[in-house]
């Protein structure tokens, strides 16, 4: 089965966004390297899970089909599917799951084929998926700022033993990887 | 003056502790590289910092003489200094300051000469010299573990940009470095 990425981009103190939701902060005043660091996202990528706030972050929907950095089935697992499917193209549709986590992670490795299931966000899709065992790997991101406050990518993870894949720095982005080790 | 350089070892969920207290669970299992690693620190380390709780910590404290990993001169911040000042040697002693963070920080200061302070913990002190206004530099040494619970080495910490200087990938220990950019 296609192995399941899950993982956020986080200030060196563990929010992936402020106390008003806002993500700029992460990204503000520092060089990014979008280009080489998405493209091997990309390459790895078969297809996207992520949940309903995520969804509902981009402010048109079918903007995604239109030109989202990651041109790949998006399975998204929420309680209540948009009554309008949103556009979609020869790569990239979607798929609205309501019966739970794990059908969403069923739902997405069917799609991603041969290549991984790369969870978009947001913190809580994270940790359900944590909780329930269904994560092979952690790609967490640390950028170069102290938030103070606001939504943490780990709370109250499982306690897990992880096996360190790599450390890849580019520029302001450290991105830390691990194999998730499940407790025997 | 010397500059101070705070961080601690830490869970990928960013604890330095599981909820007992207990640091063992971000070393155990992992192949540690301290040799190599703990060189470095020192060399740049001219005094050392602590708060009372970090200090307590030693099963006996004439033992820092005997065969502390820093023997450097230690300033510990306290509101109640020990009644018998731990034993010392030619290049380890102990100042406990009781007049807090900012005098404490002064007098390791003063003692480091042309090398560093280096904060060897806690979470509490950590916290107190980012609150403070006090910290040049962040050592952050992340563990491949998730901890679930504990104590945290960022709680509320004050929003704040940073530079990363570095990244050293050894073994299981990634230790990312950055230059704390005061607010202006």
């Amino acid at each position: 089965m296609a192995k399941v990425i899950a993982g956020m981009t986080i200030s060196l103190d563990g929010f992936i966004a402020d106390e008003r939701g806002d993500h700029g902060m992460l990204y503000s005043d520092f060089e990014e390297l979008d280009g080489p660091y998405l493209d091997e996202v990309r390459e790895v990528t078969g297809a996207a899970l992520m949940g309903r706030t995520t969804f509902d972050g981009a402010e048109d929907p079918d903007g995604y089909a239109d030109g989202y950095e990651f041109q790949v089935p998006i399975v998204v697992l929420t309680h209540d599917p948009p009554a309008v499917e949103p556009k979609r193209n020869d790569r990239l549709f979607f798929s609205f799951v309501t019966a739970g986590v794990e059908a969403a992670v069923a739902r997405a490795a069917e799609l991603a084929g041969d290549r991984a299931v790369t969870v978009i966000g947001g913190a809580d899709l994270n940790q359900q998926l944590l909780a329930a065992g269904l994560v092979d790997e952690l790609w967490v991101d640390v950028m170069p700022v102290l938030l103070g406050d606001g939504l943490r990518l780990f709370e109250r993870a499982p306690r897990l033993a992880l096996e360190k894949l790599g450390v890849v720095d580019m520029g302001a982005r450290t991105s830390l990887r691990f194999r998730v080790l499940r407790p025997g």
